[in-house]
């Protein structure tokens, strides 16, 4: 059994600490939280320290902190020689304190407190300094996730600016989809299947293939249509860069 | 049973003949293409004509042709007072031939010819000249979805909108990803369970709970070294936009 510890109780330390609490050949020992309250609706508090003085012997602390913490967070690690690692997307592994085996364990989705996940079915991004210790790293990974890939540091960065494209600015212009159906009384609702069905599609078709609308079918009339109905600058500049940003692609192809 | 007569062998066509097939209430009579050989996998060659002059009579005739062709189809069809109505988001009703009566048929959806849908869950937004028509062409969009709705003009082109942002930037964004993983000699694959759990949240969190990355936390140190990680003009363009876009509405929050 490998024994775990997760530092952190922010929205990735909480779904990790749920995927480990149903994970067989894991055993998560111990959590460390500076405020012990936010995760007593996970774990009993006696697993909860937030001290580190206090943190027990594990193969693996996790560090799932927010970026700027994570070097200090793994200085403060009162041992020397075992195996840490950090969860994040676009920081370092040699943030991590030296005096420790660094790694890293991120897992590639957005996770928000309010809504669950399958993490069987997140893909999981490994890296680790030494390869005796990437085969802890995978058994540990493997028992969470059916997902789990070798990716070095450049890899890594790239996938976390991908993300953002995919994830983050799309979230953002949901959130201008629904603002410009609530300045028309109409229901977001309205959008939803549409905001589905345009994400299921990219699973069998590849994103040039799933590609409609105006902007790919250089369609003048439409666009300025659109533009002349939108009122607010940053809208419009955001239909301007992402439109011309399509039909640009379409003349390479 | 309402007749139907379906005029366009293009995408929305296309899925709208396979949805009223299943229909009960609502029997597709004839199909008018251009080429017939577009639609003879879906339909009988006697149900398929090229000529208007051999259109039938019927209840109600769709023309689900491109916004730029359905003034002149309309002024083709060669009845009068009949119920004529267009599948465009952004296409106004007078756009139809005053011979016969007006209205709009608008399924709010993403279509490719490559991927089935479940048209019982696509939203349809109708519009009529006339109070007693709204009634005949909401008993054909309830045969064939469970989700229809009044919608004006004005609040179709704000669907119409949104739905660009929300599907065909949306769809633009994915490409970028897979793009940035290509360039990694990483698979797109890895970011599909994200892209799936993007869309998902919003179903239940608004997309402000849902919004995640480093904008969100102005994190400009995350920024910055996605800004340096990226070579391609035009993403570093779209990167700076949604990400400026994203920290100026968290300060209107």
């Amino acid at each position: 059994m490998i024994k775990v510890v997760v530092i952190g109780a922010g929205n990735v330390a909480q779904h990790l600490i749920l995927a480990f609490q149903k994970a067989k050949e894991v055993q998560l020992i111990q959590v460390l939280a500076r405020n012990k309250n936010e995760l007593t609706h996970l774990l009993d508090s006696d697993c909860i320290t937030s001290n580190f003085s206090q943190l027990e012997e594990a193969d693996l602390y996790i560090i799932a902190v927010n970026d700027k913490a994570i070097q200090d967070v793994s200085s403060q690690i009162p041992f020397e020689n075992k195996l840490v690692v950090h969860t994040s997307g676009s920081t370092d592994m040699s943030m991590i304190h030296s005096k420790n085996r660094k790694g890293v364990f991120y897992p590639l989705q957005t996770f928000s407190k309010a809504k669950q996940v399958d993490f069987n079915t997140i893909p999981i991004a490994l890296e680790s300094e030494n390869p005796t210790d990437y085969i802890i790293l995978e058994k540990v990974a493997k028992a969470i996730s059916n997902d789990v890939h070798q990716i070095n540091s450049v890899q890594r960065k790239a996938l976390h600016v991908a993300a953002v494209f995919v994830c983050n600015f799309t979230n953002h212009l949901y959130q201008i989809g629904e603002t410009i159906c609530e300045e028309n009384q109409l229901s977001f609702d309205l959008l939803k299947p549409l905001i589905i069905e345009t994400a299921d599609k990219i699973q069998t078709l590849s994103p040039n293939e799933a590609q409609t609308g105006p902007a790919k079918r250089n369609d003048t009339t439409t666009i300025n249509s659109h533009l002349n109905f939108l009122k607010d600058e940053n809208q419009i500049n955001i239909y301007k860069t992402l439109t011309k940003s399509i039909i640009d692609n379409g003349k390479k192809l």
